[in-house]
């Protein structure tokens, strides 16, 4: 094994004409402070600040990133120690849990999981070796013991990595107790939530009845109506509002949109609340909620943001076993340009509203997303999303939007990460793409290098401020 | 700001083992003359050849790709001087329009649109800035000043460029007037027609019935019949062909081709003629006369161009209020294999046919395109498109298209561009962008340099001439 | 023509850095010997071990990737020698075609099979200069010579070649009479069968009754219910698993997989019987028979190929006078993360299952096959195929791929080739392009150099035994 020291020129362009500029550019944004506005990071975190518990529970138990390609490789889940919802035994040994996941940490080279898992444990916990088979306890270790020292803790490390607003994604019906308390707490950074209703206006969901209950609940009120449904979303919009929010978030399976007649929306209500919605119901339904989504925005100034394109819950084994979020979402082809346009033609020419659109298809990148996001005034591109949050990801997405979109309609980077420690190792990832895109161009005398340092900072820190009124 | 000089190597990659290859190349092909086989410059220009009246009405006015931009970042279209045909004031001061332009320059930044302006203001104009907001004004005034002498007069331009041939696309109906003031006035170049019927084979369009009529007048006769739709059809464009033409295009919504019964067929006209055709009708008369403009192709020599895949006017409140070619207009997912094969099975294998296929969708590029066009005889595949004649478009075009259809079965570059003085921008960043493809060949040891040489003049020239019969 | 050595560097990047690497991890794979786990050359050639017959026979008529290219740019099937089903006249003088062959080989500039000949004739036969209209018939000349020699007989270049295990693709009706033979011969290398039952399993196909009649014949029975169907495959199975195969192969149109009810099943296998299936049959048969296939290989652990996507005989004029497989089969859009969901839950997880997955629409790679492949235990994805096997095609891949599925969810290399001597052509380029990849992110210092090794050994060698069994 070489020495393991991350190089000061890592994910740049071999070439030097376009390196030395990518240095230069690099080394003008990298110490901006990190704007997260959309991510998965749990609030409790930083409202209890305690030390995390052991490695795999800070590194691998969150992050279906890893045990994804882990069992992809034949390791069972339950070796892994994700909890079972059924209440089946799981592995309890953390040891033991690590063991395994550095006897096969090799799975994750020339993955962006294996760039942001080098940088925490190289950068941010200083282990100097990587992680194998053989040194797997020693390492386990040395992390314990930094995980337990105050340096370490949830706040010390929201300050030192330099992150001045992180926001988190919270359901409809959140009371965002934790928000409140971290902001109760004294503590520095800005901690604020983003508005997720799906829970509420998927109708095809099997838990639909039980999370209406829960938003009646933090409402106050029965909604026995369509019409006490969108009160009770209003309200909680601006409850969310006021309690930090700038943003809401809308993971739907399509990006249809389309308003229903008041009429039909209200039957298709009442058939959902008599357990009698049908398949068609749902989808008609999550379209109406797109364009009452975006006339609530357009209203109350929340920044909506539309994630779609995501089958969830793929393996329906391991998802019946392990619940949602097991690393079996798989994306399929999803279409923009005739699914988008009842609510563009509606909102998109709108002053007052703003919608940043993410895709997992990457053919409509060029073909639908930037033709769109370079005309609609109220429309702006999300960046590179899950999979494609990646070295290759990020540089396909650039040169595929950028020649039509430009970059002043995309809104720079999102970590949408539920490893908090993650979060800076993805950052300067980010970074240092963007760097060495814009070295490129400079090296092809598209730009010049002032250019290419105005249009560094932009990314990194101006556009995602303005896109989600930061 | 650095100094205002486009450099020799601009676009060409910083990699000096193929950058000095793509010098070399490019040396042998940057003063080959230009032809232009398909474009939308309006022919009354060079009829007229009177002065340009400002750099606003030069530059922005005629230009979706610039204001569709300036549009998508909340810039108002009336404010840019777009006229309405709903009779809205729009502002109509230049400078003022100027100014705003000048403002937002930098949007352009990365972008074909800022390469192409490049060009034309330093090259073409002789500027020694890079546009901004302080120095709009002194700028406008250059230009304005050029523009007003004799050497900046359009046919003076024409010859200065270098273009050899200049197609424009003019609908069925037209009468030619100008080409045929272009051909008497003993201008130089030739300046030909091309024959683009979609006005009159949508049956879908609006304005379907006023074209018919616009074509009854050309054609000298009532049309109360589909025999006599295509009777007008036919002497259309034998008249076109006598007029110079050797092309026609079909700018339909999508590629689907299939020949319907005659009595079906007569059924939709007629139905059509009564006002009273529906969306099937429409669909399935296109894809109808895309089979019949074959049968023609092969009896009079024309080469067919297909362009399919754009949602044209995608936001209504644009469209309405300034008509259509506006920047609102989107690409689509487009299907070939199938929707080709009816008609590529009748006249694909036959001599006397030939079509060029486009697309706005990328991924059908290595999918579908390149292995149609690398087996039918009469197929060939257009260049990279609307918005994707670009650096990383050709670049990819290139990349997904040369290995299965190889380079011959492509027929150069098409600058398709209403923007009559980005001409030479437009075919100068081709030829770089080809010259530093095969460069990089070299480079990896795929051609030899003099196969590089042959192969760009007939990228450049010999496949353009011959594929469009010039 | 400048002097025609193929170049040490061949196909790596020019840039040294990256360059540097790639010839040192090429150089330590170089040798491995070869394992072709899928292909389709024709067996008898080693049963036989006789001298090819002509230059013509040996590169041009079984290669429809060199034909095709020819066809597309007017030149007639009939002067090529390919022979007319139809018992039209076809040119039979090897060398008039050779020299049609020769005048045209400038086509093949910058494709793969320009490549595989250049390594061919420069390095498998010696030919000191690349092959022209002028020096055709000296170039047939020295061929033949070799040809003639001893030293080109089959089994000899086998040998030279070092191809480890050669797997053939052969009919279910078939009784490997050839790779018996080849047992028996004592010929050193390993050539394997591979089940692929397409003629028997597709109703759609004209001649499935005269493809069952010849399953009756090898089974030794007649096949009058779907009970019996499914016994003579399964029997048909364990034949070639016990001359050697360890794998089976599904070209179906669509990878569309469910289980049909019994009863269903058996109905649409009668309806076939009386020659009264319809095509929504035949679609839902296919895949009801790619679970039945599934269901056989998790009990006699062959391993599945799907290989899905490609509308066969696109060109009807083509293919009903020179049968299937003659260059006009065109790939169309194809969907995996619903179409293969029922399979994979199916079987996905089970440990005694694998199923390599292929793909013809690159669009799917980043969207559908890495994310599926990167979760399910029981898939993995396939090497770049068909179109794509080339080397912008396996730059895509990897490009596109890894970042999700990592290297341990892809089989190695295939050269799935009809053209015996362009097995080590294709090989070498594709070990070429995987050390230059990996190159490539040495010098990014995303992986160390001797993790490049290891990986380049897995890639060449390690992975494509494992995943097949071998």
């Amino acid at each position: 094994m070489s020495e393991y020291k991350l190089h000061e020129d890592r994910f740049f362009s071999p070439d030097e004409n376009i390196r030395k500029n990518a240095r230069e550019i690099y080394a003008s944004v990298k110490n901006l402070p990190i704007i997260s506005p959309h991510g998965h990071v749990d609030p409790s975190i930083f409202s209890a600040n305690k030390p995390f518990p052991n490695p795999t529970e800070l590194f691998l138990i969150p992050d279906h990133y890893l045990f994804r390609m882990l069992y992809s490789q034949g390791i069972k889940m339950e070796s892994l120690g994700i909890p079972a919802i059924d209440g089946s035994k799981v592995e309890t040994d953390p040891r033991k849990i690590w063991q395994i996941f550095a006897d096969n940490f090799y799975l994750f080279n020339g993955t962006p999981s294996g760039a942001w898992l080098s940088y925490e444990f190289n950068i941010v916990f200083g282990i100097q070796e990587k992680l194998n088979g053989s040194n797997a306890n020693k390492i386990y270790d040395e992390l314990q013991d930094k995980i337990n020292s105050p340096e370490f803790l949830p706040r010390t490390l929201f300050e030192k990595f330099n992150i001045e607003v992180l926001s988190t994604t919270d359901p409809a019906s959140d009371n965002l107790v934790h928000h409140k308390k971290i902001k109760k707490s004294g503590m520095k950074g800005r901690v604020i939530p983003c508005f997720r209703p799906d829970a509420v206006t998927d109708l095809s969901n099997k838990k639909w009845k039980a999370n209406l209950k829960l938003l009646e609940k933090t409402a106050g009120y029965k909604i026995r109506s369509y019409k006490a449904f969108i009160k009770a979303l209003e309200e909680r919009r601006a409850y969310f509002k006021k309690n930090g929010a700038t943003s809401t978030d809308h993971g739907t399976f399509s990006p249809y949109t389309h308003e229903l007649p008041k009429k039909e929306v209200k039957e298709i209500f009442s058939r959902a609340l008599k357990n009698k919605s049908t398949a068609k119901d749902a989808k008609l339904f999550t379209a109406h909620m797109l364009m009452e989504m975006a006339r609530m925005s357009t209203d109350d100034g929340l920044v909506m943001q539309i994630h779609p394109g995501s089958y969830r819950s793929h393996n329906e084994l391991v998802s019946e076993k392990f619940g949602p979020d097991k690393g079996c979402d798989i994306p399929i082809e999803t279409e923009y340009t005739f699914n988008l346009k009842e609510l563009l033609n509606k909102f998109g020419n709108n002053q007052n509203f703003s919608v940043i659109v993410f895709t997992l298809d990457e053919s409509t990148y060029s073909r639908e997303l930037a033709p769109l996001a370079g005309h609609y005034p109220a429309m702006k591109l999300g960046p590179p999303w899950w999979f494609h949050d990646s070295i290759e990801g990020m540089n396909r997405y650039r040169r595929m939007v950028t020649e039509t979109a430009g970059f002043y309609n995309t809104v720079g980077f999102n970590d949408d990460t539920r490893a908090f420690v993650s979060i800076p190792a993805r950052h300067d990832l980010a970074r240092r793409i963007d760097s060495n895109y814009l070295g490129g161009l400079v090296a092809k005398h598209i730009l010049s290098l002032e250019e290419a340092f105005v249009i560094a900072k932009d990314l990194a820190y101006n556009l995602v401020k303005k896109a989600y009124k930061l």
